[in-house]
């Protein structure tokens, strides 16, 4: 975190260019100190062990594209576009065309692939979008996670049926709106760590996914843990803290 | 409805007991008068297939004691008190002590015993007084249900042990809190109507029963109806009507 | 659960292991398996005594006709498309045109007419298009249900004069927006069972239908049950189900 | 208003005992000025057609005991204290013994009877005491209400019954809880003004009356307002308003 | 109530055309029979002193102008359609062309002018349309009421210097958005019924219009009664019967 | 406050032209009374330090033009129109062209400026037009505010590295959605006013503002207060307020 | 902040008692470190100005006695214990009896009288604890708050025969439940800095506080801020930032 | 699925139709059964990693020592009675008094210890008990949890002093109640997963936890999720499949 310039201050005093009453000032606050002109959260890769993942909602094309370009030029890892519209993404290929999209969202270098078994199960159909963001944000970080959509309880047989290879997992991410209790059913059946995304499926009493995520919440079967509505990339992002904390 | 009383005014209009104008005055409202000093519903059970149940809270022990005492002395069927606090069950007792007690609900009369199926389930043994509360209500209208309790969706295996039995049975009542996945399990599985009653067990984001009954609402599972938190009186008597009409 | 558990029993079948008895009842459960490539769930009719009907939103018009198309070639009872809109029904007519269409529901090969009883009853003329959703499943399971519509209290008058016919019936569905109490005198007014249905009718305090949810849940009249705001498909599973076990 | 010290002002300033310029300075606020010692509200009764009602929630008996006091003392009409706890009921009665109490409710020196009819309906035994408020409150302003307990949708013939008596009343109070449906079917049959009052009374989907309460703004039939949750006091101050602007 | 079938009825019996068990079977449900073939409501203002409006939203074109026809050729009152839409005034004012519009209700047979003096407040210009809506309503029943229009508490001498003139009104109609304050104040400087109206105008916490109900729901001023949000139509409902009451 | 009408009433008195009981009368009201043909607020300015700022949505272009040709012609302090549309712009341009636009904020006459040193600080990219609307809120009363944009606690060491420059503020205002923990931080690191704003920013869980809103009143640091959501310009009036108390 | 522990590492440094990198490595976080065992917030008063606030609900008597005691021994500003209940203040009162007591507060060491003027109203009787809670936080840190009890907007004449009062103000913090209107009225008449704190005062319909909250954060009169509900202290908190900040 | 299935496989195996290893596979479903009277879930642990906890709260004392005994008795993993009062507490010591209590949980048979770093944070002193369940969990699972206590961001510094030490973790645990940001923060700061738990720690606008709640799920920070409110034991059971998953 900045070593360089912190290494470059002491030399200072070392070499008494600076005076200890100097080095005080300049050091209070040096190790969060972004030196330079932009805000860009170069480090984060660093701390957190994630490239910072541009959110498109409420920003212009221009400001996707600038901050894309500034990503891709001042560090090295992945990076990711989450939620883009038609024209954010057309802005964002224009300033690198060699990227993998994958519905609304675009991969920059992604990592090398990691071998770590991730399963993305989906509710219904209509989930499916959540976990493709889901999905695109895990390859962008090495994972090619295996998807099985549409495994909900109305027939639990399909899920089931599937039940070895789920069990088999190093992290299962559940996907589903309406009343989710497919995360309740994986979770009693399983002993792997469940990440559970509540989405904005359904319709009238679904409330746009508050009942799938206050079931998921209140769910009688210990050892999920759950990310907000909707939030596929919040979901990747655990999963990968989780792999990533293992290796 | 009041028949006798309809009959007596066409025969004293037939015999000019009264002009065709006092008897269009006696008669626009008639079919709904109520001739006596009393509001207490004794047509009910011809009405609407059921006895009137008292609810107990909000009223005091001697209102409890009089309603019931009415209730027994002008009605031939089974009489109902529900959610009964000690002084309200020890007044009610005063008045006619031939009563079963089942937790905080007292039945008179109950119905002579009907052979009809009915299971009810609880996913938790916290749900066991609103399960009590079903099962007394179906008792009083002749009807004894199959119990099992603590078959919640974290131990899946419990429920699917017993599926057959559930299977066949006329009416399934799904009585569960916190998540209130085993109702959305159950409906997927079965054939069978499911009156759903989610429960206020469970504590933070359960929301007192709130949670379980959006998800109730919300099921990708169809077929199922649902009824008010803790409301077992009410899921017996939907199921009550069901049993009626189909017999 | 799978090929090799179905292998065994059919050996033991043809070894006289087992009786032809014991396999059906070992073989009940087997429908849970997906032989094959797709989790389109083929058996739900046996099992749920309903065909899988298919949700419309957030599905594309190619998702929907791939899944009308699998549905009416593998099985053999009603396909139901709900909530369709105007590409997702052009795209479902292409694959089948021998189709009814009511409102925005479409349904393939209706079941034989059933004699049933079914009265749906709506408050208001806004609340159609679920009643009409409830209706059109009712058609695709052989019952052609009576309909009575603006029969709300504002002028209860219109209910009365409907009443004895309201009481005959077998199941009652009751479709209301706004402060949904039409359910609750009805239940009130009638021994038959009652399937509620809340609507988004109303504007500013009915909530897009949470009042009338409430209410219905809420009502001082036991034996309705209620089903999510504007599911008039359902209510009509409900309804089906009941009428079934009562056969 | 306080014309006396106005026209003091006045007086002062034709006898050139002060300025027009301070004149300027002690008129700018005069007319809302209290001199004196306490904000006890004397003139409500001139402004506001009703008595400054003391509520006692929230004051300890001797707060409410001295507000009491200077209330009898310094003005001269009725006199309300609602909602007191047993201690602030004996404290108030030490004040002044010459008051009528009505359930929780005390009203000292009642205005002289008028002539007007005010029904009060509630829907069950249990919306009682805060139709007691209502009724109490009436009172203290010379009306005596008719009352009508326990006349709510699950029985609808009680209140077909009452109608005639119902359509003659000057104001209708309608105090309901749970679905709160009576309110809606009295508006419905009537064309008096209605006031509705949503209880607490219910439980689980009740909400403590927000059910009521929605159900009831949210009504099909016109005409009908609304007070807060369990206010029978606001509901007869509103129809203290109207009895007196339409005298 | 339809005293000419009754009538008839009896004289069948009185003219033994038919029996006395035959006319009790008829006279069952009488007075509450519509006779023909539509529901559209021609006694409601008999009823209810109001004749039915027309509800726009959720109607088709032509569904509003069929209601709109029935209404002008069997009854003999004012029609009001309410939050009409273009298409839909265009093919109201198709069906009779005499009709008064403001903003987007329409009016045809006002009641002849009735002296009444009704106040109608807002408290901002955006809530002119609510206003608009209660205006327009209240002048179909005869009534001109006075507008005082932006006259909010941020400026609160705005109020103050019209207080004589609302002082001397019968009834008041508040018409407030955002945090609704205006309804508390008139009420608290007055002694005239008040019904308030809230509106969703504003944004964030204002919630639409509840955090306005609710304000109004819960005012410390007391008298003031509330209907729906943005419910003008209510408001001037409320306002016809308390005219009429009192006339 | 008016004092020339006063004075004129009381040089009247005086001068017997009339009497103490004429006087009373007129004197009742006037301090609030507006004498003229307008109730725009001209007095806000020196009432409450602020010019009366023109809310945009839900007013027409041309009530808009009208309001805002009414305060440039009869005021003479700033004149603020805030969230205009495209079409309410260029009807306000029309009137007065000399005005300074920042987003959809339309400053005319912007007070002297003041030397006061207030941050705005953003938590993201996407809170930027709340930001805008503070900005140029404060920029019509004299104030430049020095913007931090992006700084929220996903990269803490941003905040940090200016953290030296917020210390020094006279007042922040932090503008943040999603879980708005930038103010808590804030708050917690310096001893400076701070005026929070939460933002509709982010998706699902962050309901629209409500949950930043709800973090910032429920912060464990103290001294924060908190405006409504998006509400730029109030955050700004409240800064305002502070700075003139404090000159 | 800590320079001493700072100093000396760089002093280590320059006479090479350690390396530049082992230099680096304690640098990395020394700003912020706590040297020693306790994490009471020593430095908070010189950080934020204030002293830090023990909350009492949710900590034994014993917890709350040690941490004042850790505060008085190893800090010299105000210490103060909000919301204890009768054990937890006995318990610290057994640490320095030397205190002073307001309500549920207890102030040790009240910072010297300051001259500032600041106004705390309330709406009712029943705010008075909350007001209590916010004057003694001021007199902690040497305010003595001017207080104006029961001026709610029932009787608005009592508020504004104090405006002058009022306004000369330098902070203003209003306290009021229900709907909160005072606040805005207040806010409306003056240009003083206005703190709000909705209080949980009122029932049904003012749901502990949401209602005032909901009714102040959206307020038309500009220039108020506002705090959580019931919290007193955190508006004692914003006026000292304030009143430090224009010091 | 039943017994006659689980002595087929047997006697396939006996009669070597099958391999031990095709017997493993067969079997590992077999935990569905359940052998005998009880539905205690004995192979839970096997399943899913962890031994069934008992939740106290709504069973009987009596209750809670049949199943703690029945668990002791027929399973061999560690034991957890969670949130009990103390009669429950009474009630199973008394079953088997070798035991460890921490908090109002118990532990029997602690798992051996096992090397994972978790650190497990809390915002306030008031977080203790929940951060004492998720403790307690962990150690009944061999883990023993680092405790860092009251580093909320009202004092941002204590948390930075800690962090080389939070930056080593496995996995962190934020326990905090009021805004929660504490968890945004942590998040922000480090790349190890985190498992949010929102407490109902804070009062008025806390909402028993939801804003906590809420903000946790809307982090701006990715990578953490989210247990229920005041679930201490979910969190520990998320942490303990996560080691689990990754040994």
């Amino acid at each position: 975190m900045d070593e360089p310039s912190l290494r470059l201050i002491l030399e200072d005093l070392l070499m008494h260019a600076i005076t200890p009453d100097e080095a005080v000032t300049l050091l209070r606050r040096l190790p969060f100190a972004d030196i330079g002109h932009t805000k860009v959260d170069h480090h984060r890769e660093l701390r957190q062990g994630m490239a910072e993942a541009v959110y498109g909602p409420g920003k212009s094309p221009e400001e996707v594209a600038a901050i894309v370009r500034e990503l891709l030029d001042h560090s090295s890892g992945p990076v990711v576009l989450t939620r883009a519209n038609d024209e954010q993404i057309k802005a964002a290929r224009a300033v690198d065309a060699d990227v993998e999209q994958r519905g609304t969202i675009l991969v920059w270098r992604p990592a090398p692939r990691r071998d770590h078994n991730v399963v993305v199960l989906t509710a219904g159909t209509a989930d499916g979008p959540v976990a493709d963001e889901c999905e695109a944000t895990l390859y962008a970080h090495g994972i090619e996670a295996t998807s099985l959509r549409d495994v909900g309880v109305a027939g639990l047989h399909r899920l089931l049926a599937q039940l070895e290879h789920v069990e088999s997992a190093d992290v299962i991410v559940v996907v589903a709106g309406m009343e989710g209790a497919l995360a309740s059913v994986v979770t009693g059946l399983t002993a792997v760590p469940v990440v559970a995304v509540p989405t904005s499926t359904g319709y009238g009493t679904a409330f746009e996914g508050v009942t799938a995520l206050l079931a998921m919440l209140s769910s009688c079967a210990s050892g999920m843990s759950v990310v907000g509505i909707d939030n596929g990339f919040g979901a990747a992002a655990a999963a990968v803290r989780y792999l990533s904390s293992s290796a």
